[in-house]
């Protein structure tokens, strides 16, 4: 099943005014052709090849590894900015799953996503072998803080989100204390939530959740980077899933470039 | 004048479900109200602020520092996830800046931005105190390797570019040897981009530029990075203008959060 | 937090020609002003208020209640189609809610909605008293007779669904017999969905069901129906939920027109 | 000549998660195919082929009758939505024109058509042997009660169009009276719409329009519905057309379905 | 009731790249307030006037008479490409119009239109005293030498639109010599275009049409042009209307310009 | 390269109903095939063939040269008006371009376009063998008198654009007066544009020019239209570039047409 983001391709396209590149379009004849190599200059996990691929045949649908060398030139940027961004949360998600080997804590993307890219930087995560959380604000309940103070209290949050949401959705509570954890187990939270805790806190909490509701999904989450150590860690402490923003929005480039042969 | 991408921010609260958040539809009242801050968890240029303002307007047209909860909740990640990344740009250029103080080299960005974001991103450079390069391939010449081998050499194609591009756009060319340099200057282009030299080579590239033709503009540029030691022996070396694609591609997300009163 | 199907609006304007009203351009002074009433031709829920109101503000800022004749005139007819086809979905969803009335049954809308319309009639539904079902195919998994077939068994294709799916939705299982049901909740489904089944086996089904694993949602389905006796018949068999495309997809048209005064 | 309505189909799959469908996703291997039999499950006539078709191969060009069974899966509901909805409008056109068999009325669908499917709506209504009234407001000129009211009467209304309306669209006048009837006739309109009129009353007028001016056509409307004695009746009468709401607004949802080999 | 065309003002600012204004970033402080006088620098009909006030107001709302004058400077060229473009249209028209004072005879425009201008183009020939036939292919039947051939005559294309084209339309037969006239009479065509003949055929068929049906309309037609002496020739003929391309194709620009205060 | 103005096509194609086109629809057999030639019917430079073949084929992808008669029918008038309106461009361009002949200076377009189709009139102007001024607002700075008003004076206002602007622009300052010419060149101004002197002025200003700074360019510009005497003239200054917006905004269409074989 193909995904198409095409809309973006020829935004990111006419952003950088491809189909009007001077340069090439006076030094370069019209008629001469050419083939590309994608070199990666680092290690890692390459993502968005079919996004750079349906770059270069948007501009021009006669290129695919090689063709009209002024097509592969006008859209070479566009589509190394896709691959270098993408492969750059591919390869970091790579690395923080392979902190957590041989625990079964398993790395979760967040919602802090890049404005416009979220389904293609979800798609990333995954090629790491990163698991995704929400793709977006309707496909899950997730009781955060705010939500709890307007409902009055963690049960009656829940119990209203039990009562309007669609009943395929699971309920998630965020929790920084061990009484709101507490508070959401009597709730019966399907999923919950620790937010912002010290690892020492962090291990009691799923003790407490463990003992109490066995089927119950714990999740950690809140600054905690994407150093192994401090992987591990978290990870030791028994939850099911650690999420990450940093994978996402703070993910540096992969160093990777174009060849002509 | 307002600059407004109003169809990004639409699509990016398509993309996060912000009108079908249905945890906040269960738990919040539809008649409650609530004010926000922003607050920066570290130091830094903020950028994004009217992305962020417009981004609770475009969800709400009721809402701008204050306004019912409900639509400050639901488009708050979508306005973070804007506020965070172009301030993370705006705030690794702040400090490049500031590595080059007592120098008259000047911080320039790149092509290599996120596909989709690159007026933004553009902004967030120049609220951090750098400078635009082009801001797409219709607005400039840059005579890379490609395009010379294209044309037949740096004389060549200079001399199309000269009677084919717009009379208002000045010719850049790429070079890697001070051979290169010296072909450009005979060539007569209005820009040389001194391009992966070490130190040593290009400051005796500037020197011959300077000695040669001292109107002509000197760039460097190629993984020059963003520590500020390398950035001051870059600066030493005399170039007009140094670019960066990691102050747009790499820069770490800024830490920013909305408090609700 | 208001819901802005703009673009849908102004399609429908366009569609029919509102901004090139010809008989009205003829035959209406473009200073004449008026105003309309909404008036109900028979007894129901009114859904599209809304959108009506939107569309003649799209069409003319000017307009609300009253305004310049012209608009009124050529806007009428979409909004009328709006009110006429919504509460047509609110006033059968209604009378079905009401045949529930002293069970716990619930009434849930299907995927089976007019395409560019879901989630005005998914409004409508609620406003009628009904549930929302998945609003798409990412908001939840519901495994059919083709996903079983295809990972080669209920449990398998459960057990699919709980390594790879997003942690927060729950996972139903579509069964059309007893041993089918036994399986489901071998596998340990969130939910059951009793599909085409006569209504003695559901009872039996549902029966099973409570037995053997009480917290299991129950949701019947399969060409129900929105008579008022088969709707207590399959109420009364004690499942959660009944859903009903027929809500969505062949309620007939309300009855309303707008008096000019 | 193609019919190309790609923007409604791309909008119905977005509108329906297709793209991320995640039951299929989780369960249905990528390299699995699969063909399918589109299910008729009662007699009438079937509209939207092309459009189910088309829904299919939008999203994955590879499909056509058989293809990968993710795509034939994920695509389902929306082919089958846009089959259901236009079958049922061919299939109750259908009836009511087999209702006038023997005499010369013809059966006309009229603006009252769901927001955004207009064009689809009158393909059906055609296929099952209806002709089509007014596409949109600017292809005919139809003089209705507010407009006579705002021209101070019908002969000023129908003047004003005749000066002012485009050369080549005829003016049609609705009426509720004999009284209004004779009017028209003096104002030399092309057609006369009888509105809301007794069958007894709508004789009378037949005869007189056919008596003053045997060139002028006859439309009966207003609420006749789709009854077959109800439309003989009226046909009797013999006006030229007989416009129906119902068969675009309150048509039942055709009942197919589609079967994987 | 407002006319809005933003989609295609926007277009034009983008392409103008209006919010990216290089020169008047550079050169006019971000306060600085402006006003302007729109200067005709010639006799004529203006039009357009609103979509230049629209131009002003999509780039900055706070735009309208006066206002910054970053925003003015950069919006003034669209706004002005749009003013001397349908001024030109409405002036050319207006001369037409005049050619013809004293005779019963009409200008008409046609469907040579620029692509993507045509209502606004139509408008400024209805203020320039025109009137507008077609507004496109749908809203009127012209049967031209192509449909004739492949229907097999003037009578059986006729016949063909009379059963299948929309009750509203009017037919008109395209003609070349007075053969053809006779013909279209005998199919009882409504209007008669005559085409490309000499003002003496001309005369003979206006009194052929007018002698057998008094009430059919006339047309005459092609390449007829803007010159007032030809124009009045073949009002002279007695024809009701006389289309012209060149008011809208070739209208020379209208020679006006922004002063700023 | 291929350049895609589809959605401009496909506007166009629906602004002229070309899907609808009622008198083919009803005269001309679904299955009728045909071919057409494109004839010049005067002598002139043809422009916006690929738009014209491209118009064909968004109407239907079978339609080159031959193709279904229905398509070729409903698709001519656009494919046409495309056609004789950037044909009209090209040949009044290349008039203009004979008329220099034996001088070195060249003819530049203007922004003074057609809104919406600015791309395909520049490429037009390039057919005619002219060459293209900015393409927008974004790729050039060209200093008016309202920003050196704003600046407080041509060296002000130069010094700026030289800080703000991309340093690939070159800078053009618009000069009424020799006196201003002075300045500019003070300034070091990169280009200078005459703007509405009489010839003898411009031929002073040329000399000063060349005398003073032999490198800067010079553009002669200002209502001086496509007579070839007053075009000589101007050339003879010896001016290097002559822009005219005549040749964009006042070209008269080019009388081409279909003929179906």
């Amino acid at each position: 099943m193909p995904d198409l983001p095409r809309e973006l391709i020829r935004h990111a396209l006419q952003e950088d005014g491809a189909q009007a590149d001077i340069t090439t379009l006076c030094t370069v004849p019209a008629e001469q052709t050419a083939g590309a190599s994608i070199i990666a200059r680092q290690a890692g996990v390459i993502a968005g090849l079919h996004i750079a691929a349906a770059t270069f045949r948007e501009l021009d649908p006669q290129v695919y590894i090689s063709g009209p060398a002024r097509s592969l030139l006008s859209a070479e940027r566009v589509a190394l900015n896709f691959l270098g961004h993408l492969s750059g949360i591919a390869t970091v998600t790579a690395r923080c799953v392979q902190a957590l080997e041989g625990t079964k804590a398993r790395i979760l993307d967040t919602r802090k996503t890049t404005p416009g890219l979220r389904s293609l930087e979800k798609e990333a995560v995954r090629l790491g072998g990163g698991r995704n959380h929400r793709f977006n604000l309707s496909d899950g309940v997730l009781i955060k803080d705010n939500h709890i103070k307007a409902a009055g209290g963690i049960v009656q949050a829940v119990t209203l989100a039990r009562h309007l949401a669609p009943h395929l959705l699971k309920i998630e509570v965020e929790c920084e204390t061990l009484a709101e954890v507490q508070e959401a187990l009597e709730a019966r939270a399907d999923v919950i939530l620790l937010d912002n805790m010290p690892v020492e806190a962090m291990r009691s909490a799923v003790e407490l959740v463990r003992h109490v509701a066995p089927k119950v999904l714990i999740e950690a989450s809140g600054s905690i980077g994407t150093n192994a150590t401090k992987l591990a860690a978290v990870a030791a402490t028994g939850a099911d899933f650690i999420s990450l923003g940093a994978i996402t929005h703070s993910a540096p480039n992969f160093d990777v470039s174009l060849e002509f042969a």
